[in-house]
Formats: structure tokens, sequence, C-alpha cells
């Protein structure tokens, strides 16, 4: 165990205090005062100075900047072959009222390690590049930045997309001098890409409540998201007896109340489903509810199970339906395929936490990430690390530095690893 | 039965002509083009028109009219002795797009009583009043006219009722000319009233589902509206395990599921209880619903029914929490006591109504009426017509013409003999 004169890069260690700096820096465009939330959504002014002052820190630390036509931010520590290359990354945009984490994170680990490694003369087989991607929160509806690299961004997307308060997405990148044509042009083959690695906050407890510091992730869970309506009669809620009722809430009820056993039956230990939302009509105390309108979000890491799921859900609403007198209809509003890490990165990352003794966790992400994109055209994984109490999407999101650290090391250690393979070993 | 010179009133009938005329005449006073719905609400211009319509159309059959200082409208057909009195009518205010009968149509048929009277020269016993209550729709969040008949309205209530959009019950009177503060004048003594009879529709699916003509009521529903919350924890729908989970809408649908146990383990056969309403928060599809904010408005007309159920719903409440870790709290936001209808007037109506070869029904009232307020005072009775489909508050609300006519023939006998009984047999 004694260092040679040379150390090997394995030895390397992240810089936490540049990673604490980098992220407070970040933190401090687009925060409130009022309520301590970040508002960096995508391609907003202050998206855009997050991009810059990525730009201008990328090209600090000697690596070589670079923006593609869908504002996906890169830095490439160059390999002695350029292609195909080893990527790192995640998004630096955020949901209105963030923490200083989600995102954000997982692209400055990814500086540090490209920079420690660059500071180190690290001369990897092939090149690295660190990408941040454009719109990962889908202001304008979806992952535009990964699928404009991953080629599956549209013509219909780049023209038609809109966000919430009707802004168009091809008015707002005008407005910053983008042309957004170009993000049709931004894609890269899979055969430039060996791999692609994420850290990323869980935001969820699993890390948190077991103590682990890190979590290597097996698969992406795929989702399905639903909006549905029961229509009844609406009726008076004095005169009408609850016998000749036709109440599309009780048909709600019944069906939120057969949600666990629908999962027990047919879905997996990973299976969630989610009632978020639901509006009721003409929704006064004093009527029976003639209508009601509800989301369904459920999720599991197998397209199996998904089906299964979609089908038992389908024969519940039947079946309430038919009881209570009632009519349904659903609607599928979105769907994400679900997506399994590459086996070999899971391996490497699992090899290299025990080496650096972390306790870890191969475990499933709940969250879709640019790294699900990513994953449908090239090998993936992703390094979780502990989100305090589950609270992401918050000012409240916290992971502690140390366990930040223990996770950027990871990172550090397997793009070592990547870099270190010789060109044949490559997907 | 052979006719005697000098026919007895009981052979009397009502004009169904008139009382469609009538009725067509007051739907026209605030009627929209657009949804054919009628916008009378109490103390807007449309109202105050019909009020005017109503003194004078009292006036013309030879009544003699009044308007207290509740803009109670009433038209007196004097009898041998003045006081105590036989009321009869209901009320002409309307809820935003109603249909044409609801109140007005107690009101219509008590006018059209009086008139025939008055026609046929009958002289009662005691004087008998129509009346017409203001505001029985609640736009001030009450029955502000038979609150005032009966001396249950506050000042509190007089200085600060307001509507849902704002505006103070005193400034809208105060609009049309009106003080006030001499609604509080406006009480009449237990001692003033023998009897009220209202002649209302259903309102609800009973009598014209079961093919009767009128519906007798021996007692209105009370009822207590509760608004209602359950607390846990919002999270993101994919990262949050199911156990993990402190979903609200989850406490609502296990409390919505246990509802008909509920009614049926503490309920009587007219019990009834209703969730009209429910907010989820935040209310997007992707998030564990952190808050659901909900009604619940329960009925029946026993006081001790009423109480057993409110304990079993604050049971099932707390069980929910502590299975779910869940908060709840709750709030009486209204209660309206039950009401028996006086068993002289009952059977006075069941005896007229066999008498006429009506198919009728002795039932509850599952809504609140004027004669709830009335009867807390006086002896009262109500007369039911059938509700097509059993709609109301509605342009679609109907009752066909000969229900109409059995009904107010029913009213008719009854006043007659209530106006021919001498003043001992009173209450």
């Amino acid at each position: 165990m004694s260092k040679s004169l040379s150390p090997s890069p394995l030895d390397l260690r992240v810089d936490i205090e540049r990673i604490k700096s980098d992220i407070l820096t970040l933190a401090a465009i687009g925060q409130h005062e009022r309520d301590r939330g970040i508002y960096r959504m995508a391609f907003t002014d202050e998206d855009m100075e997050g991009k810059r002052w990525l730009l201008h820190r990328i090209e600090e630390n000697g690596l070589e900047p670079n923006s593609d036509g869908a504002a996906n931010i890169s830095g490439v520590l160059k390999g002695k072959s350029d292609s195909p290359r080893i990527f790192v990354g995640s998004h630096i945009d955020t949901v209105p009222c963030a923490g200083m984490l989600d995102g954000t994170l997982g692209v400055v680990v990814g500086l540090e390690c490209l920079r420690t490694l660059k500071a180190a003369k690290f001369s990897p087989e092939r090149s690295m590049e660190l990408i941040a991607f454009s719109d990962e929160e889908g202001r304008f509806g979806g992952t535009f930045g990964s699928e404009a690299f991953t080629g599956i961004l549209t013509l219909d997307k780049v023209q038609n997309a809109v966000d919430l308060g009707g802004t168009k997405l091809s008015d707002a990148m005008l407005a910053h001098g983008l042309d957004p044509m170009k993000a049709l042009e931004s894609r890269r083959s899979p055969d430039e890409i060996d791999s692609y690695l994420e850290l990323h906050i869980e935001q969820g407890p699993v890390l948190d409540e077991s103590h682990l510091q890190v979590g290597i992730v097996s698969s992406i869970t795929g989702l399905q998201s639903w909006s549905l309506r029961f229509t009844g009669e609406a009726n008076h809620a004095g005169t009408t007896p609850m016998d000749y009722r036709k109440d599309a809430f009780m048909g709600l009820a019944d069906f939120a109340h057969e949600l666990p056993r629908i999962l027990e039956e047919n879905g997996g230990e990973n299976s969630r489903a989610t009632i978020g939302k639901a509006e009721i009509l003409p929704g006064a105390p004093n009527s029976v509810p003639g209508m009601v309108e509800f989301s369904l979000d459920f999720r599991d890491p197998s397209t199996e199970i998904l089906a299964d799921l979609s089908l038992a859900f389908q024969k519940a609403l039947a079946a309430i339906s038919r009881r209570r007198g009632l009519k349904f209809e659903f609607n599928l509003q979105g769907e994400i395929l679900p997506v399994s890490s590459e086996e070999r990165l899971v391996s490497l990352l699992e090899t290299e936490a025990e080496r650096l003794g972390l306790r870890s966790l191969k475990m499933l992400s709940g969250a879709a990430h640019d790294a699900q994109l990513v994953g449908r055209i090239a090998p993936m994984a992703m390094i979780f690390v502990p989100s305090r109490g589950g609270m992401s999407h918050s000012p409240a999101e916290w992971t502690a530095w140390e366990d930040v650290e223990a996770g950027a090391n990871l990172m550090l250690a397997a793009l070592c690893q990547l870099g270190n393979q010789p060109l044949s070993s490559g997907q």
C-alpha cells in the first residue's frame, strides 16, 4: 500500500470546498429573498446567467467550453482518442422555488471531477465531457436538452412547446439570441457515447433513513400518467336518498381504496401509484358530486408490470362504474419507459464504492432523469446521494457535505477507471 | 252527494290556468336568454321587481297587501278573528340559474288558494295570510325572511352578513330604499300564528319515481355541515415508497369508504352523508398529497341519530389518522335542527288527500325550507309535489301541471278546513 513516486489517479480525491463554493455561487443566481427558493427555470434570464457562469468556470479550469444548439453546456477534457466519449453531467435549471442541489449538484460534481483529473495531468484513453442539459425540469413539458442530445426531439416540439404561462419555447430561446431550429442539430450518435454517468440527489427517503452514503442506480422507473373522469349525476345532498345517487366522488373513493390491493396483486416491491390531483364538480358541500376529474401516476421499473397495472386499473374502473351507475374515461397524458443501467457500469460503481469503503445500496430511481433519455441510446449509470428527510424541489432540500464528498469521490474513481480502460473494452 | 244550493267551500277547486299564468309571468322576471335560467337572487333588482309584481297581484285579487321590515310580502284574507292567523307561503327569490318553480310555486299556489276563497266569499273563522319570505336561498348566508318573521334574526346578521361577492346585506337593502334595522321589528309572536302551511316541489326523486301526486311532510331533516382537513406530508410520487407515505388524499378515500358502514351502523333509513367538495394540496399529478380539505354534509330527522353519526365520523377520522400518520381537524360550519310537522296538520292533510282521491305519501323533507324556521315557534306542515327526475335549482326543474293542480287543491282543502275550525280548536 505504499505510494509510488507517480501517484495513481485512483488516489485522487475531490476538493469538497470547491464543490461547496460552486454550489453556493450558483444558488445565488435566481434565489429570491422572500422564500429562499431558487427560480432558475429553463431559458429565463437566471438560467442563462447560470449557463454563462458555468461556461466561464469550465474555461477557467482548463476544460474546452462548448454550447450546442439546445444550449446544453459542455466542458471537454481531451483524451488520447476523442470518440466515443465518457459523459458526466446533469442539469442546472430548476423548478420554481427549488433548493440548491438537485441537478446542479451533478453538474458541479462532474466539473470537480474533470478539473481534478485535469490538474493531476491525467490523460484518459478517450475524451471526457461534462454536460449540463437544458430544461430537465420540463418548463416546456419535457427533457428538452437530453432529447436534443439523443435525437428524440421533434420539430413539432421545437415549434409548439409552451410553458404553463403560454410562453412558447421558441420565443423563450429567441429572446436570448438562440435559434430554436439549431436544437435539432444537437444530436450525438450512439457511436459517440462510450458511457454516461450522472450523480443526483435521491429525492426520496431511502438512503437517509438507512444511513447510507451512496446509492447505485440499477434502473430508472417507468411511469404512466393518466387523467381520468367519472361522470355521475349532480343532485341535492339532502333530498337524494343514498341509493338513488350516482356520486362520482364516491367512485373515486372506491378506486383509491382499491389501489393498495391492485399494487399487491399486480405490482412489484418498487411499484407506486398516486392520485395527486382531483377536482369535484359542482363542488358544493350540499351537492352530490356529478363529476370528478383526477390524475393517476403509476411507476415501476418493469414494462410488463406497468402493463399489468394498467389493465388492473381499467378493470377496477369498469367495475366501480357499473356498480355506481357512473361513466369513466381515461387518457394517457404521459409515458416514460423504464431504463436499466448498464451492467458493466453498475459493477464498476459497486467495486469502486467498496474500494472507497462507502456504505452503498443498489437501488431504483423512482424519479425521471436526463440519464433515462441517454440510457435509451447508450450505456448509463447513476450515483445517488442521500436527501435529508427525502425532501426535494424545495428550499428544504439538503444533503450533508460529507455525503456529497463521498458521492463525488465515487464518481471520480469511476471516471478514472473508465478513462484508463483501453479502447477495445468499450461498449 | 247532491250539491246544496250554497255549495260547500270544500267543493272549491283552484284554477290551474291562473297558476300557470302567474308562474310564467314571474319566470320572465330575471330569466336570462343565454341559459334560460332565472336569476332572481334576494335583493337584486329582479327580486325587487318580483316583490312589486306580487304586491300588485295581491291587491288586484282583493287581498290586503303588506310588506314588513324584512321585505317579506304578505296578502291577507280577513277572517272573523284577526289573530292567530293561518299562514300559507314560501319564497320567490331564487338561486342563480334557477328553474321557475321551487319556492315561487308555493307562493303562487298560496295566492291562488286565497283568491279562490275570496272570490267564493268564504269567510274564515280567522284571518289567512299569504307570505313570501325574503332570501330563503341564502344569498346572505341564511333564511333571512323567516328568521326575521320568527325572531331568530340577530343584529349581528343584519349588520354583517355578506354575499359571496362581498356585498353587505345592509347595503343591498339600502340600495332599494329599505332600512335593514327594520328587519328586527318584523317578528311575529307564536300567539299570532295558528298554523303555517307550505307547498314546495320535492327537489328529490321519490314522488316522481313512485308515480305519486303529493307528499305530506312529516318532518324536515336536520343537518350538520362540517369542513375538515387531513394533513400528511407532500412528497415526490416517484421516489417515495408506498409505506413511507403520509398521503392525505388516501385518508379522505378511506373516510369516504367508511361512510356507507357508518350510515348502516348508526343511521336511520333517512340518513344521508355527502362529501361534496374536496381540495388537494399541492394538487400535482406527481406529488403525494400533503393536505386535503373537504366538506361533509350529513342529515337526519332525529337529533339523536345526528349525534350518533357525528361521534361515529369522529371515531373513523381518528382511526384513519392514526393508521396513516395524518392529523385531522374539523369545524362545524353550519347546523340546522330537525323539525317535526304538527301531528294535527299532518292528519288533516292525509284526510283531505284521501277525500280528494290523491296518491299521496307521508315523507321526510331532506332539504331545508322556511317551514323549518316557522316550525320552531308554531305548528307547521308541508305539501310536496313531484320533481321530474328529482331535479331542482336548475332550468330543468319541472313538475307536471296536473301534479301542481293536485297539490294546490290539497292546500285549498286544508285551508278551508282550518278556516272553518272554531277558534277553540286552535293550537
